[in-house]
């Protein structure tokens, strides 16, 4: 079968040849139908400091997606033949102190999958059923395929409760972007997304941002406090990985609120605990990965209620041949989802 | 000064002259220009069982109102003359164990506006300062009237984050329709409303319900069941005070699920506690009044962001000396929320 | 191998030998060493109207123990042989909405151990591994064995933070005695227990009471409002299964008050629903089972610290064979918990 | 009257004769029986950097005391003459966003007692009603003047349920040292608590401490591991206002725990937050004040009911005129909490 591939400890990929995966007892092949690209495969791609030191070839790339069950191990029941699913992108353990505690996001023998293991961008996959999500009708594949990091922005949105509160969105990747949408759906009454890009600005706003800022042109902290009548935000979320947008972020926040933070940041960050978060009694929630499975509930139900509509950030479908033109408009920040349509 | 009035221990109301009120050093002078019925207003008027036990003439009723502030008391710091106010209906002490511990909602020594004290329904009105609230110059006078039950349905609706959870609404008074727009609002994924009106079940769907369903004409455990893959909804908010309408609703609960209980019964409840409970691990949430201020908040600002406009459930508005017309239209079921409009 | 067993639709159980139970690929044979009775094994034993509907014979009845690992299944890995071991006693589907979301405890296709499928109250047991819990090395057999229960009262103490409440508790059976010891260690600041029992009163008070009083001889609601100053308690945990209790229970809760009820009652209970619950603003949690297994932490940790000493609630130490005398000593409410020795 | 002043801005306090203070018509007159010293007062004694940005002579100083009610302004309910009483020391403004939310203890206006206005080292005080605390006759002087500071650790602690939690605290001054009482009472299941001085960490030890280690001589993370079988622990309270305490209380956490922070940082910290708080999706909590008035129920009833003893913590009680010698004491590190007696 195809597959796109890392074969050793260098820069690039390579599409290639490989034997379809074997199956466990527990295990289900699933037919890959559409793919999609995430910033950690193009860091693989380029072989970051951070590739270098988290993954180990060969292994095929890839942790987003929606298939079709095409085959499953002789004890496996929670699937079927031909159902359509996707998956939750960490494999537990399931038996360390996180997991057994209910924080399988957080197991601490994790694999994750197209990084510790084969991945997506393959024609088959192979998959523990206890990491499967069977993916709701009303989706359209590529929404079923975003799955994934639409749980992580799920996640970051919903940490509290945000119905009614007013928002400051930092960071208008495709995750950020997933944000807006949700955080539009469930009440925020206003919401402020900045980002350097102006390309992603505008599909911001389509999700429903109110104010769509570029940090190089507006003074963030600025416009925060005249639109919220001096206050304040009640809520920053933090996509950006960016050290001076978490400052403008922390500063944004009104005396009580709260910061979930998903971006990864280059180097450790300096912050003035004191003035930002103690004297303020902010709350900060580290956000990674998504709860298994309640978030997959929200997620599966924000897209096939309609409350988010995530077609504004799906910006560019390929096929999984052309896989390196989505590679290259993520590093120029030209899209904001990608897709891989492996099939018809 | 023109003010309704309950005058003595019979059924029936007066709309007569009384002297305008007195300020003591804390207190502030408003001029009402709209106020709007309650269902307590028409119990009062009613001289039913409760307001028998509870009410004592003679009083000016009413609770809900916006007003402009005509004169302060000389210790008065937290309005000016010609602010624009409403006000919280729960007059606490400030000093019990439930004030001292942040819940003034549920004083020990609360007055109630319009029943412990003369109300709203009245050309002037005197409160102490730390009841009122500013009204957000986006929201229209009839909308400020209506903050007060409509932070009934806020609390009811938000006593657990209600985002993408499936919901029921039983009872389709002014109270149950605003929460059917405030769920909508907080991105709840399915919305039911169940009541016995369909007048009132069509303003349902204007605010946004999913599915408006007659309980005359429908099973509605049927319903919900269907409409959740046989699950049962996660959440149910209580407004109709009909002991069948709970015992629905208690049964269309999914195991985990919450409810809240606005709805008062004329009778003591009988409830399987096992079966509909405790096997279920239910969450019961008794509702009454808004957190003050917080509720007021968020009311103010579904309302002044457009997130629910309330205007299909505002069905009437009459002049102060039709108020009789407005007591008949409710106890007829034939109307959403009636106005009261003492100036233009 | 010997087992007591529920062997036809009669009263009475039998001690018989049976075949040792067969092991699937993840499943684990346990060699108990003490198991310990349950108020449902009464009730089983004694074909109550409850048992009649819900037991279909023949199984071995029991779901309370320690034992050994005697043997695996050939894909087991969380447990090796020699380990020492208990279980959660609902062995949940895994896939329903509940599993799935994280809340096993109330699967829709729970199988109850001792009731659906043979129980503890046998020599050897065979048990899915995802079910078991390993046992701390600082916890003897005989509390090991009771962990299972004292779960339910973590659960009833802890749906909310106790520490610093005043808390009522209704029922000493030896679940809520267990309540008292752990609403003790959670820093409770005032704990009255009550029951009609004064031998199992005199156990709450060794268990850190403040208060133990028998409804017979005193007027709870009068002693609860003199001890709170006239306030009622914060907190109620309703263990009785009385209807009567449980009114004395809810008046006796302060405005904003929380009661979570694990008792199960004979019939249907009538509430004030109004005036006890809705204009106090009180939640009412109906628990059940445990959560699996962030409460077995919990429980494995109060009583390995040494912050609960189970030793006054655990009453009676009998052989396998004198099951019986366990049996009629708890329908004599002469005893805490009775503990089955099946191995020195 | 004598009191303790800052007469101008440079090093140094004066005890001095000033007038008795004047009372508005809300206002209270206290006779202070006891005062007690905060690290706050020292910073002003020693005109520090903070000192000088946020202190303006002259002013009494002092925040922490119990006294007798004097006198009363004509509009005062809350106390009466003969009282004995304590005070919230943010005076809040009730008007702000924050307050007007609940959130009192984050009032933007907020003036501090004995930094923005006239505090407790002196013989009599006056205070908004609005601010008095009732002390609860079961709890001695010099408990309730340190009602105040063991409500900063009070909230700490509790920001979350610490119950059967695992525990490091990091810094054993009289907050910290309270929260290990506080964390002991609320059934904290491991405490260690870590302190350079010999001295507090011996304190700790009778507050309840399991683990008293010196960081100058023991690797804390490693004797963390290894007290949590490799876990790390589930809490950490951060009451040191090191960086380097911090880096270790952060690798310490747990995937999925929480640290609340109430130390101050003499500089913005550097944190590794990918590492540290994202990818383990740790919780921070910053903790500044009390809840006006909910702390104080738990404060007082920790003292009150014997769930926590202070006694240890409270080394050393002088009169107001050897105020100084109390002041050098902290300076050298060499006491617990220190109490000034102003009368007999």
């Amino acid at each position: 079968m195809k597959a796109v591939v890392k074969t050793n400890r260098t820069r690039g990929l390579e599409l290639i040849e490989i034997p379809e995966p074997k199956l466990g007892p527990r295990d289900v092949l699933i037919k890959v139908h559409v793919a999609s690209i995430c910033g950690t495969d193009v860091h693989i791609d380029d072989w970051t400091n951070w590739a270098q030191q988290r993954f180990t070839p060969p292994h095929t790339i890839g942790h987003e997606f929606a298939g079709y069950v095409e085959e499953v191990g002789k004890e496996v029941t929670f699937v079927k033949v031909g159902e359509r699913v996707s998956a939750e992108s960490h494999i537990s353990c399931g038996y360390c102190y996180q997991c057994k505690n209910g924080d399988r996001e957080i197991c601490r023998k994790s694999k994750l999958l197209g990084v510790d293991c084969d991945g997506t961008f393959a024609e088959y996959l192979s998959l523990p059923e206890h990491v499967l999500w069977k993916d709701d009708p009303h989706i359209p594949d590529k929404w079923a395929s975003i799955q994934e990091p639409f749980g992580n922005a799920v996640d970051t949105v919903m940490s509290e409760d945000i119905s009614s509160k007013t928002v400051l969105i930092l960071g208008a990747g495709p995750i950020g972007l997933f944000a807006v949408g949700i955080a539009k759906a469930c009440g925020a009454s206003l919401i402020i997304v900045s980002d350097p890009n102006d390309y992603r600005l505008d599909i911001g706003k389509k999700m429903g941002a109110n104010i769509a800022a570029n940090p190089k042109k507006t003074d963030i902290l600025k416009l925060v406090l005249e639109a919220t009548g001096g206050n304040g935000v009640d809520v920053v979320l933090e996509f950006s990985g960016n050290t001076l947008a978490l400052d403008q972020g922390l500063k944004s926040l009104t005396p009580g609120g709260r910061i979930s933070i998903l971006g990864i940041y280059e180097t450790p960050v300096n912050i003035d605990l004191n003035k930002e978060v103690i004297f303020k009694k902010i709350r900060i929630y580290g956000i990674t990965g998504r709860k298994i499975f309640s978030t997959w509930y929200k997620t599966s139900r924000f897209l096939s209620s309609g409350l988010v509509d995530p077609s504004p950030v799906i910006t560019h479908t390929f096929s999984l041949e052309e896989y390196e033109k989505g590679m290259q408009l993520m590093r120029d920040g030209k899209c904001g989802k990608v897709i891989l349509k492996l099939f018809q």
